[in-house]
């Protein structure tokens, strides 16, 4: 698989510069490339404590997209997967840590826990204050003395951050951070592998398996599960979970691990608000790419427990682009359905003069079916004759509920009769064709004013234009040509039909795929109807 | 390939329904299910211009995800790539359009184009005012009559939006869309294609190749191309844009197609800002999913002209979470890195009994080696002995430059010798240990109290806990003997030592992913060094 970087080597810096060419000013980096990428606030003035976290990149926007106003001070970066270097975390803490102190929010991993603790050691040299906690949320293997740090990571950059934000002092903020991790629970589940840049893909999980209980670094879930669908996914997520949960109202971090589709996660979101812990779940925070695992397709569930203080720390304004917001779970809300979409039937009335013109019109169809479809198999599937003939019979079945004496109504309900007994996009056109007119004429316009409205939107929604090989090529000139009467219209309308048989290229419609060779010599079944129509009408 | 859906008959209404439980009232849908999927403004007052956009689901977050204030008052779902039906855009029109009227957004597809059509003349023949303009921003297909309509449909919406909201009249709203539709151009890149829930995936793009000139539907590229990096995959991109678009400053709205990560993208970002229509990109928005074509590994470019009144359109806020907002392009803000990376170099000075200390524990270690090594071999790599003696050797080399005169700088000092000397996390750990003895002693502690002050400091850090089968086994004791003198201390470490051997699960290090029946009967080397050097140094 290939992927849109250009080397490993460079991804990591190129993605933060790409990151930092439109943040407005908000962010910079520490000129320490490429073994230190760190990304800090540009708006920072140490007066308060900073936020520092960080560790392998590949689990964007985790850590650098959080940088900002009312999260983190400071990520420290490392290559994909890979801890970053003690003085790279140094150099982060240096950056931005005042006389308020700095906080540490690792990850449990080996490299990360130890690299971040050295460097607080040496930075402690320098007189700073700096805290540590460390996060360790994944509830995957329970007999496991050191869980992972998962998604859960960002309940602590969300709380902390506020508290920071508002002024707080170090150890409050820590004492906070270190009761999040204290009561939260993650786990993860995905239906495929992912791609480290620069390695082979482990296509290690087979069709209709998940693996549950995953970390964010590409390692085997702890076991491969049947994969039944959203709803036995999140069941089994949910049975883990319920298993680490105290009672009472909690906040479901519901994380896309790299590549579900929107579609997915909602449909996840869904089934866990349906679930047995569902009336448990209060907040949600995304569904959104939060802690990701490059482009694994999987997910993850975190859940904290949240009172009055979490859920401020956890509502509160943030400046990073990535957060997708905390927001409460509430039942859905349905709006009945507008009145109107069952169209008033228009009352019928009589008017003998309009009945047989409708009626002359539409034999006129039915007696062309044949040669129609014959035309229209040169160029399409060869049913235009067919379509139009059941559409005339229809209306002819029709007449005795046509509104025949008010013109304006006769125009609208010839549409909504041929909406829905006419298929394809033809029927929706003609359909329009005459909604159109029926506007038209309630506006006060007479008949060619209204045909030519008509027309008009017509090739507005449809967007053939003249010479496209359409029936607009010989309806247009039929209707510019009605003021001089029938028998004009008649001579305008066979001649726009016969030269679409010139048109080489149609320019709607289906016939716009098919190639000239076999578009050349024949008419356009549609203009070649119109032309029969008027030849007939004035004949 | 599973995915994590239900049912691909429920998958729309279920994610929708997933959103609208945490859309915190903002949000509702028609209660029309399943054929009318449409999602509504709950805090719409049908007094300014309506927006109504949609089409086929699997475009998310389009259209949903944009319905708020500022952008959308509604949007009409299809099924996945199916055109909604005239019944559901007319339901959407109906629910949201009062007397200002109201602009259907149009992606330039059949299906749409005449759906939404005929539910404009249904909606007029009420009485009410609609616009449509239809978007056809793919410059993929240049001699296409009729071009796609992608991702420069956001434009759209947020340009139409941000007028609507500040109470534009329909005419002025629809003049503003189009103008932005007939300046912007949209080209899109895959390097795979996407998964139709319920359909095989069609896995027509070969490694090495990528497809330029993509919709949004999963139909093919105009050509597949080699595929050579970002570099090249901008190159490309960018020298079809080039060709569409005039002088002057554009803003580029980069859209993940679906399943390219975080790190690519920011990368595309960072070459297209480095390409040669660079300096003519003023403002970007994303990256982000915004136009997406399911899971499809992809990106795509649109390009707007902006004069004043477009860049306030679109940096005007929104209520929309979808949305990542419209950033100006600026340089990278670099910050120096921090004086005291490179740490100060100590004033070595003269203190006999501590050289010969120093030494004298020194040589335990090194003689240790072999001995220490093939414990580890029982439960590791071998390399314990190495790894300490080593360092043990390097420490005796660096005795003429050490503090030795200053207990505080000699801790500090030799932690950082040792940061720099002994690799693996043993290394790091015994740097941490003797930079927070040193940090215990400036703050007053003698010897005991450092040593105490220093192993809590490694416990937090490493992890390990009394009984985990580390070092600490035998340090801990030691060091709580030591009031008791060496000899008391030597004991207490041999004892916590040799309970290492009877430990079966290591609980941290690289042992505790070693089986039980490997360890029992073998001390920790690590603790087993420890009870060495107090031995000595007792006897």
């Amino acid at each position: 698989m290939s992927q849109f970087i250009n080397a490993k080597e460079t991804l990591v810096t190129e993605a933060i510069d790409g990151m930092l060419r439109h943040a407005g000013g908000r962010l910079a980096r520490l000129d320490g490339y490429p073994h230190i990428k760190v990304v800090i606030r540009n708006d920072w003035d140490r007066s308060k404590v900073a936020l520092v976290s960080g560790g392998g990149s590949g689990h964007e926007p985790s850590h650098a997209g959080f940088v900002g106003q009312g999260m983190l001070t400071a990520a420290v970066c490392g290559e994909v997967f890979a801890s970053p270097s003690v003085d790279a975390v140094l150099a982060g803490i240096l950056a931005v840590t005042g006389k308020a102190g700095c906080l540490l929010i690792v990850k449990n991993y080996t490299g990360d826990r130890l690299n971040f603790g050295l460097a607080a050691e040496r930075a402690r040299a320098y007189g700073l204050n700096v805290n540590m906690v460390i996060v360790d949320d994944d509830i995957a293997l329970p007999d496991l003395p050191q869980a992972r740090g998962v998604a859960g990571t960002l309940f602590v950059h969300k709380i902390a951050g506020a508290l920071a934000d508002q002024g707080a002092e170090l150890d409050v903020v820590t004492a906070a951070a270190r009761k999040a991790i204290g009561g939260m629970a993650s786990i993860g589940m995905s239906l495929d592998s992912c791609t480290v840049p620069g390695n082979a893909k482990d296509n290690r999980i087979p069709d209709g398996k998940a693996e549950l209980g995953l970390g964010i670094h590409g390692e085997p879930g702890v076991e491969q599960v049947d994969f039944s669908g959203a709803s036995g996914a999140v069941e089994m997520v949910v049975e883990r979970l319920a298993a680490s949960i105290g009672p009472g109202p909690h906040v479901a971090l519901v994380n896309n691990l790299g590549s579900a589709t929107p579609l997915e996660m909602s449909v996840l979101v869904e089934e866990l608000i349906k679930s047995r812990i569902g009336d448990q779940i209060r907040w949600v925070i995304g569904p959104a790419p939060l802690m990701t695992s490059l482009d694994m397709r999987g997910f993850s569930v975190s859940l904290l427990p949240v009172g009055k203080a979490e859920e401020m720390a956890l509502i509160a304004p943030v400046a990073c682009a990535a957060w997708p917001g905390c927001h409460a779970v509430g039942k859905i809300d349905t709006v009945p359905l507008p009145d109107g979409l069952a169209p008033i039937a228009p009352m019928p009335s009589r008017h003998e003069g309009r009945r047989a013109f409708i009626e002359n019109c539409c034999h006129v169809f039915i007696e062309a079916e044949d040669d129609l479809n014959a035309l229209d198999l040169k160029s399409g599937d060869g049913d235009t004759g067919s379509t139009l003939a059941t559409a005339a019979r229809a209306l002819i079945g029709a007449l005795d509920r046509l509104p025949l004496a008010d013109i304006t109504q006769l125009y609208r309900a010839i549409g909504l009769e041929l909406s829905q007994t006419m298929g394809g996009s033809s029927g929706v056109l003609l359909a329009i064709f005459f909604a159109a007119a029926g506007d038209a004429s309630g506006n006060g316009e007479d008949t060619i004013g209204a045909l030519s409205s008509a027309l008009k939107r017509v090739q507005e929604v449809g967007g053939a234009k003249k010479g496209d090989r359409t029936m607009v090529d010989a309806l247009g000139p039929a209707i510019d040509a009605l003021a001089g009467g029938l028998l004009e219209a008649a001579t305008a309308a066979r001649g726009g039909a016969d030269a679409t048989a010139a048109i080489g290229k149609a320019g709607a419609g289906r016939a716009s795929y098919i190639a000239s060779v076999n578009l050349i010599g024949h008419n356009d079944p549609g203009a070649e109807a119109v032309a029969r129509l008027f030849e007939h009408l004035a004949g």
